[in-house]
């Protein structure tokens, strides 16, 4: 039940684009630097983004990568499940005919409960959101 | 960030003896069959679940478990951590010097934010909240 590294880079990764967004592209191995994660690992999880269209991958020399969508309409439960894959607490969440105690199951709705508020939480932030209150930390700092 | 297959057994065991709290102990093989688990497996799961304190093993003939405290004193959130340990959706949530960006990560706040609200969902339900919702289902079907 935890976030995985790829997960987590990612998070960082798609936040240092958000808060570049102006620029037309940002290079790889920039994003890589500044966070600290090693570039090679990088370009596979930014394919996933890519894949599941929140980044846009740029060719070239001047190639990097940018945003696909303006930093408020993308969530952080949508950068998670781009990479993670769809969140689900239990394997009774994955689908309709994932657990075949589920029509008998007590604990059931309290695994859909938690899941919804956990999903609630994820998707009110959105990348500008988490971008501007790490400029207001830096500010008060 | 799924719950593992012990965690799921773990759960379905001791709504068992929840749910026949009533009786002084309950065998193993009894729980086992009931909820279609390997017994070998659900005496690893029972022997965590012990250890923090809430079942209770008796040994002999007669042997078997039943709950160490009252099924309402009993927190679905308990059982999950006695078998899965602390539940941190984060690395960075696991204890106070675990990530060394956390005095300026913006995504920091909204991971304690997701994760409280996950906890709170999983700490109202006792066991015997949740074996009295089965029985009502029970009753519905």
């Amino acid at each position: 039940m935890q976030l995985t590294r790829a997960g987590e880079y990612g998070i960082l990764g798609i936040l240092y684009l958000a808060a570049h967004h102006e620029e037309p592209v940002v290079m790889l191995a920039q994003i890589a630097e500044a966070e600290g994660i090693p570039e090679s690992f990088l370009r596979k999880i930014f394919s996933f983004l890519a894949k599941q269209g929140l980044v846009q991958a740029h060719r070239g020399r001047s190639g990097g990568f940018r945003l696909a969508r303006p930093p408020a309409e993308i969530s952080l439960r949508e950068v998670i499940e781009a990479i993670e894959g769809r969140i689900a607490l239990n394997v009774c969440l994955m689908g309709p005919r994932a657990c075949d105690r589920m029509d008998r199951c007590p604990v059931h709705d309290i695994w859909r409960e938690a899941q919804g508020a956990l999903l609630r939480e994820l998707e009110r932030h959105s990348l500008a959101d988490i971008v501007a209150r790490g400029a207001a930390a830096h500010r008060r700092g």
